[in-house]
Parts: structure tokens; sequence; C-alpha cells
């Protein structure tokens, strides 16, 4: 089994979604004073690399742990729009891998907008969904849908309208993944389990791809 | 693909270990002021189901992040001491099964004990592996030892000699498992993915048995 890691390391210094606040560890409990070392996270539910409930967006949307457990692990592809240069993808965009689409539970967007993470572009001018787009993929029968920037939607949003479509659906949205020119597998298993935190609006996650080399590929 | 969830829910009135906190949940961004919903996490890093890094023991041991990802998941199965009824969990009981765990990448040692969680008799009499016992199965080539206790060690110990044992020969030890009766196979994939954090001491996870129906079991 070979498993890629697709998940940000989660630090004070980390770069996170604006009007929220970067986590703070604290070590409470030392091998000095106790026998054993402890740390006392804090963090905001949408830390890093993490998952969006229906609950985010939605008052009356599902909260994570409301959700079947089945739902944060599924056969995934990546498509590639790191060379699209434009402002949204759109239908067209997506229309060529329709296919493809239709064969998995979870499609992860590759921008390339990672490698600016800890940077101010990080946060300026990445491409996200056009709201028919958006439309488009929710007919699909996804699970969920990847990308590796701070949002679906574009920063200055207001209204945050893909994420409402597409969480209307219960499609569940994971933000800031990395490292995803790792994986060299046309499909693969995408491991996204959350948290089992009551009432949950989101969580960070550790995000991973699986490959069952032993038991055959998922192609 | 059969996913079964064996992990307790963090909420503001879990158990906790002596000498740590319940976590914390305070609604940070709301749908009316925001339009989103987040919520601000505290809790320790050994909270509800969780996993040991060796760091939590030894002032020089790795922490969660230093270990490689393929660590946390891996070929399991559950050994049954729910009727041991005695103090420790020793070496020919285990011996028993010797063949079976060298098979296997991770033990869970099932002493029935989740059926208390949340009454005072989670934190009384469970049983735990004696000293021999930690050092018989610290010589099979395990990632990690699971149980549905509070610690591994004794409630009222000080040295934490089990966790030492294991943890210097980077075992990990998944703690506070639950639902260990709902896994009906005899082998299965282990995952007990952890948070990304800087310099884990250990972290809560989202701990799940999996089956994989389409590709063939794991027997």
């Amino acid at each position: 089994m070979k498993v890629i890691d697709l998940t940000h390391t989660i630090h004070s210094n980390m770069p996170v979604f604006p009007k929220t606040e970067p986590p703070v560890f604290k070590v409470s409990n030392t091998h000095k004073k106790d026998g054993f070392m402890e740390t006392k996270l804090s963090m905001y539910s949408h830390t890093g690399t993490h998952i969006d409930a229906p609950r985010h967006m939605l008052s009356k949307g599902s909260s994570l742990d409301e959700l079947s457990i089945d739902r944060y692990i599924g056969k995934s592809t990546v498509l590639d729009f790191s060379k699209l240069d434009k402002e949204y993808i759109e239908i067209n965009d997506l229309s060529k891998y329709k296919e493809k689409i239709a064969k998995v539970e979870f499609i992860i967007l590759k921008t390339g907008w990672s490698k600016y993470w800890g940077e101010k572009e990080y946060f300026l001018d990445f491409p996200s969904l056009s709201i028919e787009a958006a439309n488009y993929l929710k007919e699909f029968n996804l699970k969920g849908i990847g990308i590796d920037t701070i949002s679906i939607d574009k920063i200055d949003s207001e209204s945050f309208v893909v994420h409402k479509i597409l969480l209307s659906k219960d499609i569940l949205i994971i933000e800031n993944l990395t490292n995803l020119d790792n994986i060299n597998s046309e499909y693969f298993i995408l491991s996204i389990l959350p948290l089992k935190t009551l009432d949950a609006d989101g969580s960070p996650v550790r995000a991973v791809a699986i490959k069952n080399k032993e038991h055959g590929s998922f192609k």
C-alpha cells in the first residue's frame, strides 16, 4: 500500500482564512512535572487542509458527525487545471472529463496554487469554480470536491455561492490540499476522515491518497 | 469498501485523562455576522480516541510529524480479552496468537471497557499490559497497538512503563478505541491518521477499520 500525504503542516505561523486566527499550541504537561508531555491545541475548525460540512454555510445543513463515515473515503481522481490561466474553471473545462468524473466519488481540482502556501500570492488570483460549473458538478454522484487553494469561491466572495451550491447537495469541500504533483495514478483512494467533534461545521483533516498495490489498482 | 468507525465523539462533557481538561468549543464565526460558521476548538493532544507519539513519554522520542505517513495505516487484527477477568494481559495470553500477531502491522487489544465510556467505571480496574507482555510485543514488527481503555498502563501509573517500552521502539499507542464489537473480520485495514500538527506529542484521530470487499479481503 502506498500512501501520499496531501496535507499542510499545522503550526502557529501558518496562513489562515481572513477573519479567523492561526492556531495556538501550548505545552500543558511536561515530562518533568507530570511524567508525560501533552499540548493544548487551539485552532479554528477550518484550519489548514480541512473539509467543510454543509453546516459551514447552511444553517440547516448537516454537521460532519451527522454524515455516514463512508462519505469520507472513496475513489478519486485529479483534474489538472494548473495551466488553465483564467479566473474560473468553467463547464467546458470540466465536460471533457465527464466520463472520468462519473467513475469517481471525489474529484480534486489541481490549480497549482499550493506552491504559494506561506506567501501573499496564496490569497490572490487563484482559479475558482464558476457558478455554472458548480451547478454542472452537483449533478454527478460525488461525495466531495477538493482543491489546492484557500477557498473554492473567490477570496472576496461574500455570498459563497459555489460553497452553497455544492454543500446543499451534501458534496463535501476539501480546501488547502497540497502535494498533488506526487499523485501519479489516474485513480486512487482519497481519505479525508474528519475529527469526530460534536456539531462539526468543518474539521482539519489528514488528507491522503492511497494506492493499494497488493490488491490491484483502482483503474 | 466497508468502513467501521472506532472513534468516540469529542464534546465538552467527555471523559478525559486525569490532570488534563475536557475540550472547549466556541462558535467564532456565524452565518449572520460573517456569512459562514466556524468554531474555535481547544483540546488536549490526547483527547478522546487518540494516538501517542514517542515524544509523549520520551523527551528525545519522535513527534508524529517526524514519522512516515504509512506508519498510520496497515493490516490489523483484534485480540479479544473481554473475558480475561484479570488485572494484566500477560505473555501467555498473547502467545497463543503469536502467528496472527506476526501477520499484521497493528493489533487491537479488546478489553470491553469502552462500554463504560462516560461512567466512573471507565477509569477503574481495566486490564492493561504487563511489563513482560509489553516486552514480548515489542519484538514483533508492529506499527502500533490499540486498546479500548483510557490508557495502556494502569490509571495510577507514575512511570508509564508499558508506554515507554512500546514507544521506545516507535510502536504507536492508540487509546480510547470503541465499537470493536462491530468488526467482524479477522483481518482489516486500520487507519489512525493524525492531524499534521508541528512537534505533535499525540493527536486525536478518526480511527476506522476498512474492509475492501471490491478487491478481496485481507485474510
